[in-house]
Formats: structure tokens, sequence, C-alpha cells
């Protein structure tokens, strides 16, 4: 009987259970994550329950002692799972009923299964959130500060995977570590959804035995308590978004790994990868792999479309590793100047050739169709746009005249580029400030203080 | 030559263009929705060029009268597309021309079709998260008035479909409007992203041209201006948080739909839905289908796992209708008394009776493991719970007393749950004040007026 | 140096790598369930080597026996995994050599690591293919038998969760039945695009060292061979096909599972759940609830949208338990007959009493009318539509005379449709034999002799 | 009331519509694609109450002129919609009616809605297969004559965007006609399932009126009918599956354009899209963007996750011109034939260095150390692979002799790659030979003439 395996449904069942669907319904192989959040939890719950008199300050001294030691046994690694330990919950409360006797019976009085759960995974989510925080901000800080030390190096911008206008290499780097900021910036909004507590919402309608909320709240540090018991036990948003969260944090990890990939080919050869985050063919002895960025690449698609709690372990995980190797990369990675400067081409200041005539007074639109002829001039005389003469541009528009030649100038193009936002050193100076400001304040308003695992 | 047709990329081209690629790559049958934020857009823009020097005042003049009258062609409905108008912003500008002269060809001065096409985009979408914040207050005060309306009305709470305990009807109403509530925090969490200003950005190098970024920013009543020129052409990020928002929120709306159309059935009888929103069969004369409650439902698989700016246009649409429906139905639906209460059965108070052993003393597993065996007593010998005689419930355990006949009383059942957010009345008041105060809070913290469209 | 540690890209690297990076990169942890697959493919090749003259005689029967050896090891769990072991076919090779020495150098001659990848992969997928073809087999057989047993069994069929015609049970336990035979002809489709080799493509050019992939073919009893080394290394479309047959049959599943979920409330009470696919609450002693079906409906969300090798081992367990516990919970369901014929009600006969009208020469969408007004008319009256006197009939219509009576009897109705594919019993016996026929041609065409785990 | 505007349940209905639930519930904006098929089945529907005596011959006649009627008025662009035509199907049958009076409304008799809606979309996809499979075949085929009026074009073929191995252009194309061979092959089983008539299955319980079911086949020239009357008219399957193989089929595109944006770039330079698929920028006058190849990769995204019949009509679009253009791509493109021959560099042959040693005896795994020792020394010394000295290689292995320098030979290195599927000719001769046969063979079991739009 099913009753003699001391599942917590009891008395009622007299059929056995299909072996097969025992397993298929348990989840003690991923919620073991849970462990410390649910000692936590039925610690305050029991203080909760001798408030209101359900328990006696000795039990309740009792079960806290027993609770402390499966905590022990947890961190130690002694922890002996049962077969019949369905799941996290059910396998310390039959670890405490070992340790304690009978008393450990009072623990689940009004909560249910689901109260229970939910406030455990909410536990575990709001350090998760922490940490990841804490390995976005030291990977944001990478960025800014490589940016801030590479101010000077020029090499092409690219839209379409063509070459469009140069731009400064730390122009690049800000433009991915400002997106990176959004997701800090979105991380708190999630956590702040996350630390909210649902422990005294029973099974749907509610606690009826005079615990009190507030204190259970203040016990566990949440930030607030659900309004709804219904809605407390079944809404897993929080799981949603930190889901998206995360794979909205992989595509742009993502976009930075394929913008390196393409910089560190033969062709491009604009970056080197450190060896450790390289590897070898098993059968081209000359290949080395960026699959340090290829698995950040990768990983994006694991990420996407997952929608179960079992996904918020693996995800976590995988976040916190892709941080990591992220900040890795980036602060490893070798940079080749020489070659980044001969990819700067006078065809990519085809523009600044169209913004000299407007200066000169002609409408944009036919100052950028002259400038496109000028470009299929160079192109059919198979010359550089910068070795047209200045007869050649003339036959063009009678505008060009001899401070043409002050347009072929990379550092000067960039340099033009001073409102704020843009590529001019003063604008990048502006950014790097811009971001470091961010960070310091996203700092100060999370809720808890940033840890690493 | 591809010029002649006035292509923006003019001179250069020297093929014809496979026409299959052309209407590949036209947008303008859904990108139209942005005729009245391109038109904004490009008048702040005169303005910025005018400041930095780019136009004269009385080019600005002419410029801002030619798209207000591109603004009234497009309000009368008399604005005529030409074949060759691939996006409502060559559309306009080639307007512009055509009323206004060459002097159209420098609105675009330093200012790239990313930079313009963005922009729209996200003045369009700030006032698009605008309607629908009002729409969804609209339907959660519709819901929160009806829970006000209707606090003593019992049925039954189900788990897994199955009947688990007397609940109040308003406890229902609020569980799924407290959800709402969360997505109408999120909303405006997105619309506070989508309120940045990206346009001067150039390319991706920045505008080199002096245009006052903060200038555009005040003209255009943006929160903020973005911080990166290479990210703000590219990132849309704004738009895959709105995407996912739709996605949520319709979550939400799907399971409240969901619940009503079971509730709806023959079977449960609890609610009738509104004739305005119930289709019939052609070919069974006797149906009526919750067809409206189905939509919902099925559009919510309409909305996940959409991407593209093309998304947004149809996921607002369906947004927008989906709330109107929902508050339609909430507000016209109506309830059974009499079958919600016949509903209510004594086995549901089964934890009730658990409760009560533990006011007793006993421990409450075991209590649950008795209160089951009382279950279990009942089912065998084919009476309801509370027609067991106090002779057989002594049977299970002695503490059964006289009194147990006190736990038989559904409405004394709902009031026991008086802890924060449970089903007792107290406690659903609490929820309608609390629900009531987010409200308010929200509707001060947007950055528009809201508006219905 | 990293070749110190024996990592297949030996000679070249220099740097130490990151061990985040190390475990990130590592595939065994799910990889592990290829080792049997692996075996097989080494010793083909190793047999393809030596008929290229690769390797002697003696050395190719030193690798087969070495291999003999891993395989028993990992059958008699006493293999053991290095920590440096990333994959399966490294952990292999490395205990391979460990076993027979240098020799084992030479098994990897010519053949790529995605070479081997990936015809490991095809050689267990197509097992898995046929483990579960039997399992699907064995349900749809289950579900037909059922079917036949009871044919004489009428209950409500419904659309849009509203009773809408009387119909068989077995007419609902068919409609499932032949969703699954989609799925069982799917599957075989699957199955015989992995059954093609890829072995022999190497890295991305071919074998240069005359390998006879014939002979490989041959020795793997595969059907096929890949037809370009590039493409057969790189393509994943058996997996992204496995996957989404996956998606499908879990969608059947699962609407399966919902009917039954809905069937078996309180307010249904059409079928019940053996006690072995049930599971309780740990707060509400009465709850028995539907796990198994709801598990069947969630395992559907894991299974849609993965994309990954590694979802394959997931999802093909998943569907390995789900198929059996669906299998279980029809075998053992149990109906209740009476229910079933007391929710049949005379208004589901509407469409029945317009085709009387039809019988009399009234166009179809007249009779609809008229049946409507009756249906109207009864609900006005607040009686039965069969209660409505031949008198208050003729006011709708002058056609109805005394036969109207013999609309009102059910077993009368569904014995109308018998139209091959509907509800009549001589067409549920055909769909019987059409089923059954169908698994007997499916059952001969499968690729391998069909076998359970 | 309802009735008066002719919908079509009719007579009971005694409340307004909100009119945004019948905008809502229309589907006329998307299904009007279906008018040809809604004729067709409807005159094979009339065909069949004939013979089942429910119209007379002279009825039927007045119907199926009527229905010809309506088909010319579609054809000539002159059918008019009202505004409560919520469906095609509703819209044909109120012309109809208009065109003949009272008799179209026998039209559907004993037909469901339903019946008729899956009956035009699986007559309407039947078509829509062949077209596409017309498509898919023409692109394939352009492809193979491609590779071989080109197979003597080598260039080097890439792993992880990193050079790996020389090989022939012509392998990379057949590399991708070949993935395309599989996505006809799947197309062709799709359509077998579309290719089933649901006719006949009424609302849920089958046709009760004795229509022949296998003369609505045979009228409609489908292969088969559908076993079951309530899976009939529920299932989409073969909708899924029409969506999941558009979504492999564009992966397969997708990863093509992939592959020649990245060739096509300044800093490849291998190929040189033609202007008829290119765009340029608003802004750059130098820019000229690979349009074709971003919109065939962008389109991806807009098939995936798709579900909905609506997405039916969007993805055929999108598919016909994706295939269109991608074929207009692959026959315009120019390769720069020098610049692939340049690409190859030496290192590229480390694995044919191993093999040398291979060749001499020395085990794979020795040998490929040895080589990638070669590559490290020449990196160090800062020269080509190839001018190492015979000296310089001795000191790894002094299995090296004079004859090593064979192995720096492009041509002779793809030569040996002569197993089938590799880059050697004779099997890129092979891989042709095969593609063409194959695709003969899919031609041949088409069920539908194919033909062009």
């Amino acid at each position: 009987m099913a009753s003699e395996s001391g599942k917590l449904w009891g008395g009622r069942f007299v059929g056995a259970v299909d072996p097969i669907m025992e397993k298929f319904n348990a989840s003690i192989a991923y919620d073991r994550h849970l462990w410390e959040a649910d000692v936590q939890g039925s610690k305050a719950y029991s203080r909760g329950l001798e408030k209101a008199g359900l328990l006696t300050k000795a039990e309740m001294e009792q079960i806290l002692q027993g609770l402390d030691k499966v905590a022990e046994e947890w961190a130690q690694g002694t922890f002996k799972l049962n077969p019949s330990d369905e799941d996290i919950h059910t396998a310390n409360e039959r670890r405490l009923k070992e340790l304690i006797g009978e008393t450990a019976g009072k623990l689940h009085t009004g909560r249910s299964r689901n109260d229970q759960v939910v406030t455990d995974l909410r536990l575990w989510m709001r350090q998760t959130c922490s940490t990841l925080s804490t390995l976005l901000w030291e990977l944001i800080r990478t960025m800014v500060d490589r940016a801030e030390a590479e101010r000077d190096v020029l090499f092409p911008g690219y839209t379409h995977l063509q070459r469009a206008q140069p731009i400064r290499w730390s122009h690049w780097l800000l433009s991915h570590a400002v997106a990176l900021t959004r997701d800090s910036e979105r991380l708190l909004e999630v956590q702040k959804r996350v630390n909210v507590l649902p422990l005294g919402s029973g099974a749907i309608a509610g606690n009826p035995l005079g615990v009190d909320r507030e204190l259970l709240r203040a016990e566990l540090n949440f930030g607030a308590i659900t309004l709804n018991s219904m809605d407390a036990t079944s809404e897993r948003d929080f799981v949603a978004e930190f889901l998206f969260w995360a794979s909205l944090c992989m595509t742009h990890l993502s976009r930075m790994a394929e913008d390196l990939i393409l910089y560190g080919t033969k062709e491009f050869s604009f970056v080197q990868l450190s060896d450790a985050y390289s590897t070898g063919s098993s059968l081209m002895p000359q290949k080395k792999n960026p699959d340090s960025l290829e698995l950040i690449r990768s990983k994006a698609g694991r990420v996407f479309g997952r929608e179960d709690k079992e996904a918020v372990f693996e995800v976590s995980d995988t976040m916190s590793a892709v941080l990591q190797v992220a900040t890795g990369v980036i602060s490893t990675l070798q940079i080749h100047r020489e070659n980044m400067a001969q990819a700067l081409s006078p065809d990519m200041l085809a523009t600044d050739l169209a913004y000299y005539l407007v200066r000169k007074g002609m409408p944009f639109r036919q100052a950028h169709e002259a400038s496109g002829k000028a470009v299929f001039m160079a192109e059919t005389k198979g010359v550089a746009l910068n070795q047209l003469s200045l007869q050649e541009l003339q036959t063009i528009s009678p505008l060009f005249s001899g401070d043409v030649s002050r347009v072929w100038d990379y550092g000067h193009s960039v340099e033009q580029y001073g409102a704020l936002g843009g590529t001019a050193r003063s604008s990048v100076d502006w950014q790097i400030g811009q971001v470091r400001a961010l960070l310091r304040a996203q700092q100060a308003s999370t809720p808890l203080p940033p840890a690493l695992k």
C-alpha cells in the first residue's frame, strides 16, 4: 500500500502506483538545488506556527535544531536520499522526522506543498539574481576598462557585414557594454518581483490558522507579500521573466561572440583569442577553433524557449558560466592594431565626402548622389576613392575644391562624430562615464548584498 | 537604371532589380502605421538641423509646413502611395519633395534610415503602451468592481480540475486581477525603455554635423537619450520586451478564459456568457459557443514567438482587441449562484476536518492521515463525508467530539482563511483595496497622458 | 601543457585552458548514452581500415578485442570515466589505448570527430526510433482493443466544450488512435532518414585513404550512404525531425489527456483513473489528482522547442515514459456508463431535428433556422426539446408530423452516421479494421526488428 | 437581431454582438486565398448530395452553374465582399443565394463549416505543395548545373569559420543542394498527408444522409479518405508539418545565405552578388548591401514558430519568394577564382601532412601530433608550413623524406578525397549524378502535375 512508503497523501489509496509513473513524477534530480532555501523557509514557518500558538516554544526549538542538522548534512555531503524521496521538500521532512520524531509532523500545518515549493524557489532565485548581477557587472566593467585603455584604436565599423565607416574599437566595445547595462537593469526588475513572499497561501484558499505573514516576510527578508493566495501558489511569472531575461542577455552575448568570431578569422585578423579559450581539431593539426565564442553562441539556443522550473536551474548555470567565460575572453583578447588600421579604406569615407558637399550648401540627397557617382567613377577607373583628381571630382560637382583632401584622414573622420553617443573621443569618454555611473546606481539598488557563489 | 525611380541609394547601381526581390524587401504594407510618428520625428529633426545651421529658418519653415501637409493627407485618407514607395519613410520624403521641391533633400542630412526607423518605432510604441495600459486598467477595474459587488458568493476552488476548497467567487476574480496588475507594472517598465531617443546616431558612427540631441529629446518628449550610436541603431530589445510582455499578459487572459469556458459548460453551469460574446454553429442549431473566450485563448498562440517589427503592429492590435473583449465578457457575464452553491460538497472540507484535529493538538501529518481515512470511510459506505456519525469518526480518532458538526458550514470555512491574501471576507476586502491603490500608483507614473485610440 | 592530459589536438597549444571553459565544453554528462553505438561504429571503421590496407589483420583483431572489452566494462558498469574525458568518444579511445597500447592511435585514421559523433548518434537514434515505434503501436493497439470492446457505449461528443452530438465512446477512442497512427507513420519516415551512413566523410573534404564506404554501410546495416561529406558532417535535420515528431505526438497525447482530465472531474464523472495513475494532495486529504494525465500534458511543453543533441536523449526518455504511462492509463481506466448516458440531452438532437425537416424537403439553411427556433422555444418555456408538443412544433413548420418522435432516440441518432468515418457501429467497425491493417503494414516496413529497451 | 444579417447560426440569438468581437472573429482577410478551393469543394459536394437523393438533378445543375458564376467573379476581380461576410465560405454561399435563390440553402446539407474549411485548406495546400516543389527543384537544378560547370575551382573549406581544408567550389554548392533534396523529399511526404479527403465528416459524428465519400474523393482527386470524423474535422497535423517543413527548408537557405554573405565581404572577396539582388544605403554612398541574402536569413525567423492557419498563407508566400530569389542569386552570382585560389594556404594541408606520415606507417594519433608540431614550428619561425626544410621536418620525425614536397599541391590534395561523397572530381561527378537522379524520381512521384502559380 502506498501509505507504507510514507507518501504525503497517506491514508486513502488502495492501488499500487505504476513505477514508471513514480519516476515520471519525481523532481528530486533537479530540485536538490533548493535544499538551503527549503531549510530557511521551514525555519521561518516554524517561527510563524509558534507565534500562532500551533507549536510550543519547545517544539519550535526542536524543529529548528533538527532543520539545522539537516542543513549540516547537505552542506557536508552526508545527506542520504531515499528512493521514495520524490522531491527535496519530502526528503527534508522525512529526514527531520527521523531526527526529531513525531513533532516533525507539525511543521506542515496549514502549509501546502505549493506554498513551500514556490517560497523555496523564490528564495533560491533571489540569490541567483544577485550572483548573476555581480558577474554581469564584472563583465561590463572589464569591457569599459578595456574601452578606456584602447580609445585610440580605429577600425572599420560594419553594417550588413560590409565596411561602413571608420570607428573607434572602444565604440564597438561600448556598443556591447551598453546593451548589457539594459540586461542588468532588467535583472534588478526581475529580482524585485521574485522578492515577494508567497508563504501563508495554503493550497488555494489561504491560511486559516492565524499565521502572521508579515512575520514570515520579515524572517525571510522579502520585500513584500503576495496579494492573493490562489494567484500566489500558481503563478510563475517570475520564472518566465527570468528565462526571458536570460534569452535577451544571451542574445547580446551571442552577437558579441559572432562579431569576435568574424574578427578572429584569417580573413579579418583583427583579434586573437587566448589559447585558454580555444580548442583544436582531432583531425586537422593546424586548427585553432574559437570554441568559447561558439559555445556562447550555441548556448543561446539552449536558453530560448525553455519554460519550466527545471529550466531555471540549467539556465542559471549556463548564464553563470557564459558570463565568466565572456569576461575571460574579453580580458585576454589580443588585438592586431596594424590589421585594423589597414582595413580602413577610402571608400568608407564616402559619407564624409557627401557631408563635405553638404557643408558647401548642397542638399544631402544630391550630395549622396554626387558621392555615389564618385565611388562609381573610382571603381570604373580601378583606383581608390581618394585617388580621383580634383578635376575628375569637379566633373561631378563644381563645389569640390582643394580642401577636399582633408576628407581623407580617418582620425579626422571619427573626430567629427561628436554628438552624444558618437565615436569621437569626447563622446566615447562620455559613454564610459555614463556606463560607470549606471553600474554604481544599479549596484546600490540591489535588495541583497551581491555575492559570488 | 534604378536611380530613375528615385531609390535612396541613387547614383551607383547599373543593374535592374529583380521585381520579386523588390516586393520582398518592401515593408510599406505594415509600417504605414508609423505615418504620424514619421512626420513628428522629421519635424523635430528639421528643428535640430536649423539649430545646427544646416537649414535656414526659411528652409525649416518650408519643411515644417510641407510635413504638416503630408500629415493632413494621411489623416484625411488622401495620401497616395506610389508603387516605388518601399517604406513609410521613403513615401513621406517623396511626397514632401513633390510638395516643396529640392529643399526636401536637406531633411535627411546626417540622418540614416535606421536612425529614422527606430525613432519612429519608439514614438509609435510609446503611444501604444499608453493605450494598452489604459485598456488594461479598465479591465482590472471591471474585475475589482465585480469582485467587490459579489463578495458573498461562494463556489468551489479547483486544483488539478478537482474540487479542492470552498472559496469566494471574488477570490477567483481577484486572483486573475492581481496577475494583470503585474502585467501593467511590466508594461510601464517596457515603456520606460521605449521612451529613449535614438535620433542623432547616424548609420553607426554618430552624427558629425553638430545636431543637438538634447534638443531633439526635448522636442519629442523622450525621457532620455541612447548612449551609443552603434547600439542605438541596431538594438530592438524594446520590441522583444514588448512581445514578451504581450505573451505573458495573454497567458493570464488565456488562463482566465480557460476557467470561464469550463465554468460555462453544461456540466459546470456556474456562468453564462452574454450573447454578445457567443456564436452559434452552422450545423448544430442548439449550440452556443464561447467563441470570445476561445479566441482569447487561441490568440495567445499567435502572440507567442513572434520576433519581428511587423509583429509589433499585429500584436498591438490583438492585445487591444483582446483587452476590450475581456472587459466586455467580464462585465456582462451572468453567474448562477445556486449552481455554485450546489457544487460545494462536504469532501471539500476534508482539510478543515484535519485542521479541527490540529486544533485539538494532533500533528498535521497525522491529522491529514486521519481525515483521509474519514474520506475513505465515507466513500466506502457511499455517504457524504458530513454524514459519518460521531461514533464512526471516533473509530479514526478519539479527538473527534460533538463540535465537529461546526466544520460542515461552507461560510464558516471560508471565513477562517483570514491571513492576508486568503479568501475570508476581510482579506478579500484588503485585496480589493490593494489592487485599487496599485492602479492609482501606476496611473500616476505613466510618462504620457493615457489615451484611447 | 594541454597535450599532457591527452587532449586530441595535441601538439600545438601552449596556454592553459580556463577550467570553466573546459566544463562548458564537455558533453560527457549526456552523451554516455552513446557508448554502445560508439563501440559498434569503431569496430566497423577498423574493418574499413583493414580493407584499405591501413591496419594489418592482426592490428584490426587487437582493436576489435579491445573494443569488446570496453563494451563489456560499460555493460557491467565497471567503466571508469577520467576527469579529462570530455566526451564518450575520447573516453572510449583513451580506455582502448590503456588496454591495447599504441595501436589504438591508428583507429582514428582519416576519421574526424564529427564523422564519429554523427555516426554514433544515427546508430543510437535508429534504435530509439524502433523502441518508440513499438511502444506507440502498443498504445494504439490498447486503444483499438478497448474501442472494439466498448462499441455500444454512447456519450456526448463536445465541440468548444459544449455538448454537440451523441457519439460512441469508441468513436472518441478511435479519434485519438487515428491521430497516433499518423505519428507512427511519420516516425518510420524519420527513421528512414536517420538510417543513412555518414562515416567516411572526414572533417569536410571526405576520406582520402581509400576507405570503402559501402563496406561500412553493410557492416553497420545502414540503408544508404550520405551524398556529400560537408553536408554529412554538419547536418542535423534528422535531430530536428525527431524533435518535431515528438512535439506532434505529444500534442496528440496531451489532447487526449486533456479530454480525460475533464471527463474525470466531479462535474463530468464519465471516467475514473486507476489509483496507479493518480496522486493525492499533501494538504487536502480528500483529493485524488490525475497526475499522470497532467504530467503527460506538461511534458508536452518540455518537448517543444528543444533544438540540440542533448535534447534527443531527454526527449527520447520522456516519450518512452509517456507512451507507457498513456498505455497504462487507457488500459486501466474505468468508465461510468450511466453517467455517460445521463449526459445525453435532447438538445443534442437539434441537428437531427433539422435533418428530419431536410428529409421532408426543406433546404438545410431553413431547417437549421427552424430547429434553432424550436430550441429557443423550449428554452423559453423551460422544457426539454423533446417535450415540445407537435402543435408547438407545427407553429414553426407545418412539415413536422407525428413521426418526429422517432428523432428522440440516441441509439437511432448515432446509427444514422453510417458514412465512412462516422459514429455508426458499422463505421466504427470499419475504423477498427483500418487501424489494425495500418499497424500491420507499418510494422512490416520497419528497418529494424522492433525491440523493447 | 443577429439573424437579420444572415449569420449562419440564425434563429436563436437575441443579444447583439460586440463589434470588436465580430472583427476579432473574422478570417476573411486572409482566407480569401481559398476562393477557388471553396468553389471546387462545393461543386463536388453538390454532386454528392445529388447522388444521395438530397438534390434533384436540376437543383444540382443550378448550384453548379451558380458556383461557376461565383468563381468567374473572383477570377475577374468583380466579387464584392459584404461587411457581414465573416469568411470565404459564408461569402461564397451568400453570393450563391443572391444568384440562384433558395436552392443555395440546400448546399450545406449535412456539411459542417469545419468539414468545408478543412477540405478547402487541403485542396489549397495540395496545390501549394506542388508549386513549391517545382520552385525547389528549379533551385536545386540551378545549383547542380553550376556545380557541374565550375568543378575545377578550388577554395578553402571552413569549419568554425577557420580555414580547414582545400575543397572544390562545387563541393560547397552540392553540400547545400543535397540538403535541399531532403526538403523536397519531405515536401512530398507532407503533400501525401495533405492529400486526404475530410469532406463527409459533419460536425463530429459523421454524415447521416448517405453521402458517398468515395465519390467525393474521386471528384476532388484525393489520394485517400480520413478514417475518423472527429479527428478529421479537428486535426491540423498537416499544417504543423508544412510549417515545420518550411522552417527546416528556410534553415538550409539561411545557412547558404550566411555563407554567401561572408564570401561576399571585402575581407573574403570570393563572390559578388548581382546588382539585381543588392541594395544601397540611404546614408553611405559607397555601400552595396547583400539585402537579398539578409532577407532570406531574416525571413527564416518569421517562418519559425508560426502555428496557425493564417501562417500557412504567409509562409507559403514567403517560401515562394525566397526560393525564387535564391535561384536568381545563385544563377547570377559572380565568383572570383583568383581570390579563391589565393586564400588557400599551406597550413590547410596539415591534415595531408599527417596522412603522409600515416602512409609511412605512423599511427594517426602520433602523426597528428607530429604535424601539429610542424605547424607550431612554422608559426614560431614565422614561415609558411611548406617552407620548413626537410632537415627541420626530420627533427620532428625521421619518416619525413624528399617526397614530402608532393604534399604541397592543392589540386593533388583534393583529388585524394575520392571516397563517395568527397571532394575529388570523380566524387563530385557522382554527387551531381545522384542529385539529378533524385530530382527525376521525386518529380515522378508527385500526385499533381507540378505547376507554377
